[in-house]
């Protein structure tokens, strides 16, 4: 129990303690903090140094005066865990430093989120093995649906650092080639075909060098924490330009990120078995020693306010356990090569999506590649999302004053900017 | 003409004035130089003020007392042009400044290089197109060897950053799956088909935001300088993994560049016509205002000291010309989505080849996938790389006292590291 209210079905309990960066207009300085129920506690302030019970209790005080997470998460999971307790002890209820700390309270509603880490290298996977099902059967069929690789190894790409931004940042809808099947000439335009893609990802908390591995074992230890995540991605774009090296342009605009990273700390209780792999036996360096724990239970939403209407409405509703991989097998798979990771690097899930029409990640799902429009409420149908339009992701585990929340992931879509440039229409095929 | 002797056939004449990152056994601290014949001359000494002519020569000097060229390429063309103007000051004969200059400067063969930039992201295109040519004849004949997109737009990918190497670090080979055609199930070994990819590469100076693009008449502004890359490649993993996102962790164990970033103020005198796009008229986005100097006439050359013999022989000679899209072209197609580029990131031209056996810039071309073995000097045949080969990549321009070149970018393969890991063999396929 904390003298801080938890207001009911709020996703920052005790049970959480995520962790973030923040700024005020009173204090600009970006600092990293946490969330009890409506209020920031800024985990930079002195006060913190009080309540934490470490070796090394100076170094992670250090590490918190920074304007990300990297340096403290740099300090592995024991720092992790000695900042949790420390932030239990200090909003307990009867806290001797109960003062203290609610002269530093600030209102979620006073505060600005920040990206919450630096992001060296982000790589999107493709462990959605119902969405990867659901897009498979679009474009080639059932019984070709998967690829031959997709049991065997987390397929996953590189992508695009730089446009990885915190929840609320809105986003620009993207120019681009597009090829229509009637076109013998690509078309240039905005992008017509704008989708979400709902996913989870994992922050990489301790390095490896580059020429070792992270061995499946140890993978859970190189993780930070987990996050919302929306994979922003151009349809019309992707399917003309992805052959054959894999999309590029159609996903480099933006990702969005949640602005809270919630912990393993946090998320453990909720760890269960993810998607049966169709009898492939897995190869050694990716067998998890607890195979029934390797997804997160985790409720996951889609919400749409459509441009120029009031509220928003549940739109999709899927799982994180609807995953073939888990991150820890993520993290194996990429390094298995020798490739070295940075604190902070972001790894995407691959989009999440259940079994039928409203339970996925993506419109190009729900409307089956532009042929079904879908419900977004307000009494609207959108086959792709429009201008003005605005997506919120959720997601949380458990419920009452054990709820695990990721807070929401936001983006609204702004016009396309053209600039000097025009429209293209290139030229139909000949039939 | 310097007081510096610069050797026959030297890479580093005063025409070139390339930037780089140094330090010595006696300064460990990194700091940016430049090269002239065989000596390094340090940026970051307080003696280039004295010659620098710019408004802002404070700033130019500021930024170069950085670990990184960063600092430096973010001031742009101007600050470039002037620290290339004082180099020449400081080191003419007769230079006022001679017997300074002559104190600091240090032999190559005593300074260490060191990544000359920090890179934020890093994309690898595809616009070799008789690489890519040659590629798709191999898989899928000449008649389909292009896909229908490849001359619209210079394809690309994200790349791994965290894995990008200066010239001389070196590369152990990787672990991974393979999954020859006789399997049903993959193998687990270490790779068996490890390549090079002979590729020119351009940094990224001033940056754009998020949502902006940079426009093709403006895309030459952004580019800092060009350096030779090595993009490692392990071709048996690649072919299982890379349906339908691309290529991942065949690419991700390793990218070598060169030391010496060499700027369009040296290499602008040999800009040239690139390779002829088959009749396909670009879209306006994509044109250049002087068509006929997108790429540069450098010569390209692949060199390999096979394990345990001594010299280096020349494998494979081709030109930096053979490319369909200029760096200006790819710089405008990757932000014409809003994409935001950094100061630092690398740009790869893809594999650059010619039409022939020898003029190929990867194994994967003259080797024929894996059917002739290629001659390596030494009275040595190679498929692919062996553990303990050398590869040096060199390129150059122009002659005598006019030349201007990379100097090289050279990597020793080192035997894979199996830690507690197995080989597995797969199920072979049931006939
Ligand atoms: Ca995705
Ligand atoms: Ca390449
Ligand atoms: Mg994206
Ligand atoms: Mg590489
Ligand atoms: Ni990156």
């Amino acid at each position: 129990m904390s003298f801080i209210n938890i207001p009911k079905d709020c996703d920052f309990t005790l049970a959480n303690i995520p962790f973030g960066i923040f700024s005020t207009s009173a204090n600009p300085t970006r600092r990293p903090c946490t969330a009890i129920g409506t209020q920031i506690l800024d985990l930079s302030s002195p006060f913190l140094s009080k309540a934490l019970k470490a070796d090394n209790a100076a170094n992670i005080c250090d590490a918190l005066q920074s304007t990300t997470l990297n340096a403290f998460a740099a300090l592995g999971k024991p720092a992790r865990v000695a900042v949790r307790n420390a932030v239990l002890e200090l909003v307990k209820t009867d806290s001797q430093w109960q003062g203290e700390v609610e002269r530093t309270l600030v209102p979620m509603s006073d505060a600005t989120m920040h990206l919450p880490m630096e992001i060296g290298d982000y790589t999107d996977f493709y462990a959605g093995l119902n969405h990867a099902f659901n897009i498979g059967t679009l474009f080639r069929g059932p019984a070709n649906a998967l690829q031959p690789n997709y049991t065997h190894l987390p397929v996953g790409y590189h992508g695009r650092a730089s446009t990885v931004v915190v929840s609320g940042t809105p986003i620009r809808r993207p120019l681009g080639q597009t090829c229509p099947p009637t076109n013998s000439t690509p078309n240039f335009d905005a992008c017509k075909r704008l989708d979400i893609e709902l996913e989870l990802a994992c922050y990489i908390s301790l390095p490896n060098e580059m020429g070792e591995r992270v061995d499946i074992d140890d993978a859970g230890e190189h993780i930070f924490g987990y996050s919302l995540m929306n994979d922003w991605s151009a349809r019309d774009v992707q399917a003309w330009e992805y052959v054959p090296l894999g999309p590029f342009n159609a996903k480099n605009f933006g990702t969005t990120v949640g602005a809270w990273i919630v912990t393993d700390e946090a998320l453990g209780g909720f760890r269960t078995r993810g998607l049966d792999g169709r009898g492939t036996v897995l190869l050694p360096y990716l067998k998890e020693k607890d195979e029934g724990k390797g997804v997160f239970d985790v409720t996951l939403d889609v919400f749409v306010k459509p441009n120029g209407k009031e509220g928003f409405s549940k739109v999709f509703a899927t799982n994180a356990k609807n995953l073939l991989f888990s991150f820890s097998q993520m993290v194996a798979h990429h390094t298995v090569t020798g490739c070295a990771m940075r604190t902070g690097d972001l790894l995407g899930s691959g989009t999440i999506s259940g079994t039928d029409k409203t339970s996925v990640g993506s419109f190009l799902e729900a409307n089956k590649n532009g042929k079904e429009e879908v419900d977004v409420g307000s009494g609207v149908g959108r086959m792709w999302l429009e201008d003005g339009d605005e997506v919120v992701l959720r997601g949380y585990a458990g419920d009452g004053d054990k709820r695990v929340g990721f807070g929401e992931c936001a983006g609204v879509i702004l016009p396309a900017k053209w600039g000097r440039l025009e429209r293209v229409q290139g030229q139909a095929k000949q039939v």
